[in-house]
């Protein structure tokens, strides 16, 4: 496959670890219900399912946000849970419900028949990323994504959204040798998904941990971070026109597991608003990490309420944050990590759109005068 | 007032950060949904406020795992959103919805009307402290507790539980002066409240910052850390019968800031079950910590899901924990922090009651067999 050549390369400079002239940003969910004009495009699908296996109305959706902001990238727009969904468990998204999978995965028969999915049941994923990348024309880079193996299982063993993760964890708890088979065709199947992501265009890819968070300190690194590295030993490291993918990894709420993270065999991690963006940087270049090929870009992290407030506040947050990680990595500074704008979490639906303008001027603009000094 | 003498001080101690026999445990929620005999009682009672605003329903349900577990405290049966209602919100709790206010407070006005509440509205809760402490004969010590500053602040800006904090976010991202004002009366209320609970009888007291893990680090500091120190400020130091009242702060999703949750003036830290104990532990016993008036004693913190887990395993998680923790203090160890075993979060209301037996007794076995090495 060919594809036009990149014109904005900063979002992968940076995650590459190099120097840019500016910090790049993009933003978790920004084709999404904030935006009216997505809202249309979801109305005529009809559901979001429609909207997501359609690789007209996903291309179109991916780009809007780039029409009305000057975003460093482009993310496909899908959603974590089709590998399941693949694997015959029947997803659905009920009206303010969030998703539903008709199949839940809780017994010792359920777990035996799971398998990683013939990828040819995601086809539509795959023909929306060329699609996307073909729409962009080497505009922005475009980014895949896919949950974790863990926050897949999540899901699998709840049936949908939990406040408690209770069966998902008597699970892991009660027969862990259960809970390790369903991480291990989870992992295998992300690989999987990934890669087949890469060959139809991804410039980068995103693993989704958005739950890993709610485990204990011991079960995160046996039955979360373990299966993201067996994704990560898996995946391609050049994508189809030859260009080297980076990859991110996203735990939300992992900031105290930041030390082991920066283990991980990947080029970025993604930090929610918890953890201070200065700290994070001194732990991923502690003298003990400080070899290049472990050095660490750091994504994210305001606040995605921020932007309820008004744009002044907004800016001056913004310049906190890119305060907070501190002086940009250049060409001439010692070796560091390099920063990717973007929030702790995916936008609130109810997001005035205006004020993400203000958001990604301001990112643009301080993070310039920040390299000037 | 006049109280019996305690016989069972091992918790007190342990929150002293003086050598125990063994290590202490209590479970947050021990009197709850999980326990049939509660579960009659608040049948009889109609409600749970019904049963939380009745001195013998209060001192009843309070006792209930008592009789059942060898607990080495009792926590008095209230809820944190007692203080919002005496403020005049309206409190209801929806069947399976959870609490509700009737008013909430989201602008100028409704912020300019809040004051601390006059503590005579409250006296129902001191009536049951004091009923419970006499009911317990000196059998174990009282836990009084509240809400943090912030925490309630949460409920009386959203109106009840919430997934995301957008509203209370919003008025503090957008007006912190409001958001300042809210949390200065909350602040005052806390303090005149549990100072109230300690006259009539609390031999501990508990703040409940059960959100201030939803805020960004900085917010977290100016709006919650800040406003726990101040209630904390105000905080009689001994009780009815002139005994010391320890401090229990338990911030849920606050490992993170643990080193700056040291300095708080209180005696124990609550922490759930993201952070390690060992670890935790190593900050609050750092050099720069050292001296006594400043050790903290650590309280916490199993995964409540883990009591769905076969006996041997809770018995295993017990013994994990309790290793993470470390070598006991004793009086000929070097000085350092304490133990009180607990949950990381309230207990299940699915728990198998014969599952926490397992729990306690394990704490309390292997805790001595740990000091007899």
């Amino acid at each position: 496959m060919s594809f036009a050549p990149l014109k904005n390369d900063t979002f992968v400079r940076a995650c590459l670890g190099q120097a840019t002239d500016y910090t790049p940003v993009w933003l978790m969910r920004q084709a999404g219900r904030y935006l009216p004009e997505y809202c249309a495009t979801r109305a005529q699908a009809g559901s979001f399912m429609g909207l997501a296996t359609n690789v007209d109305y996903a291309t179109e959706v991916t780009l809007q946000p780039l029409a009305r902001y000057p975003l460093d990238a482009a993310i496909l727009f899908s959603d974590i849970l089709t590998v399941p969904d693949a694997m015959g468990l029947g997803l659905s998204f009920q009206q303010g419900e969030g998703p539903k999978f008709e199949r839940v995965v809780r017994d010792e028969a359920a777990v035996a028949s799971l398998a990683v999915p013939d990828m040819a049941k995601l086809r539509y994923v795959f023909d929306a990323v060329t699609s996307i990348r073909r729409a962009l024309a080497g505009r922005v880079p475009l980014i895949g994504f896919s949950g974790s193996p863990w926050t897949l299982a999540c899901y699998m063993v709840e049936g949908g959204g939990s406040s408690d993760y209770r069966h998902v964890k008597t699970l892991m708890y009660a027969r862990p040798d259960l809970m390790h088979r369903v991480l291990a065709v989870n992992a295998d199947a992300v690989a999987q998904y990934l890669n087949a992501q890469i060959d139809a265009g991804a410039q980068a890819v995103m693993m989704f941990d958005s739950w890993g968070g709610v485990l204990a300190d011991g079960a995160f690194q046996t039955f979360s971070l373990a299966y993201t590295a067996r994704v990560l030993a898996q995946l391609k490291r050049t994508g189809a026109d030859g260009a080297v993918v980076p990859r991110i990894v996203f735990t939300k709420g992992g900031g105290l597991w930041l030390p082991e993270m920066r283990a991980l065999d990947c080029e970025v991690l993604g930090l929610d608003w918890t953890m201070d963006l200065g700290r994070a940087r001194a732990i991923v270049t502690a003298a003990e990490n400080a070899d290049a090929t472990n050095a660490k870009a750091l994504q994210g992290n305001i606040d995605p309420n921020m932007l309820f407030a008004p744009p002044e506040a907004i800016r001056a947050e913004v310049r906190r944050v890119l305060d907070a990680f501190g002086r940009p990595h250049t060409d001439t500074a010692p070796r560091g990590s390099t920063h990717i704008f973007n929030l702790g979490h995916g936008i609130s639906q109810f997001t005035p759109p205006d004020h993400v303008a203000h958001l990604v001027d301001e990112v643009h603009r301080y993070s310039r005068q920040l390299r000037a000094r």
